[in-house]
């Protein structure tokens, strides 16, 4: 169990150090022998964890999806707006997660499947958009695979564009805006009236998400 | 006279090659002397247009703003939806238009302003909602500013996912989904009735817009 929460240590921090080194120098200029000084372990102990540069930037673009699903609460329609929330509040308070979404939409990353965290996100939203549908929370006409693909799609150039504005400042107003103008076209309008869509609602859950028990904790306990 | 379109076309051969290797090495890698063996030109010639790096993404980056803005309509919300869906059309189909949009979410492009092509888009759709208000269009709690900032967002990230997911094959009906899913939280129905979102809008109006005499022309003639 000691080596094992060794080897969990070790792994976090050649991903923090391949995080630092991405955002830096970007997928195509960095290299294995900087993300090794950077993390300062051993070459095993890196190319056990991960093989190829190309695992290491899979590794931080997975970092974002550690905190899915969110708590469950009585409108599918809310826990869609706190996975959403959440995301842009940890974009802009966690290297990691901001690391890896840059990954994604590095366009110069040649040889970089950077398909994958769209795909994730996609299925995530639209197995909530499902959920809503049984739930009678949707509008008529919504195609949940069309809605969600809008949904993710919007979300990443929102963040982009707040970082290149003003480097996330202003993250969490723009990312409520979007959820503001996109979800009365998707939800009914008395599941609209009861969610709460406010720049806050990231923060609220993140805090409550730290207080709730995670797999690992079970594991270790 | 003479001289002058030569000057133009030498503008044009320098923007085209530097488009080219941005997009092939991305803004940090591209160096100014590779753009010059692209292109072919004297070095007295690029220096004369583009003196330095910036000035020759930024020179890239403006080609988009070119066929702005689209032809007059009844109605400003669908001017609009085809000012986004000519972009569209553009994106797919003209590399410049590309490479432009490529530099703006280069997010490793240190020392590149990359705000301007946000800040221009926001406020030419912006204008398009101002005039939509006074004429009647908008829904009465819509504000422009932040409707814009939505739109303009959003597009950016539907279009980095078209690329990173098929490179660019489905933008157009991505395009058209984003309209119909954030347009009905800014129109009056009267006006979404009345207006077409449909994918092959794009290459319509850029069809219509070749015929149309330029500035250029007027000044040739």
């Amino acid at each position: 169990m000691v080596k094992q929460d060794r080897s969990v240590r070790t792994r976090q921090t050649i991903l923090s150090a391949a995080a630092k080194v991405f955002e830096e120098r970007g997928y195509q200029m960095a290299t294995i022998s900087e993300i090794l000084n950077t993390a300062g372990v051993t070459k095993g102990a890196l190319y056990f964890h991960f093989p190829s540069k190309e695992d290491l930037a899979q590794g931080v673009i997975h970092e974002q999806d550690q905190l899915v699903p969110v708590p469950s609460r009585n409108y599918k329609i809310q826990e869609l707006a706190d996975t959403v929330m959440l995301h842009a509040y940890r974009l802009q308070t966690e290297p990691m997660v901001r690391a890896g979404v840059r990954l994604s939409l590095d366009q110069q990353a040649h040889g970089l499947d950077r398909s994958g965290p769209f795909a994730y996100w996609t299925e995530v939203v639209g197995a909530l958009l499902d959920e809503a549908r049984i739930k009678g929370e949707l509008l008529p006409h919504v195609v949940p695979s069309e809605a969600a693909d809008v949904l993710v799609g919007s979300f990443a150039g929102v963040q982009a564009m707040s970082q290149a504005v003003c480097d996330y400042q202003d993250l969490l107003s723009r990312a409520s805006s979007l959820l503001r103008y996109v979800l009365p076209s998707v939800a009914v309008s008395s599941v609209l009236a009861s969610v709460d869509l406010t720049e806050g609602r990231g923060e609220t859950i993140a805090a409550e998400m730290r207080l709730r028990p995670t797999a690992a904790d079970a594991a270790v306990g």
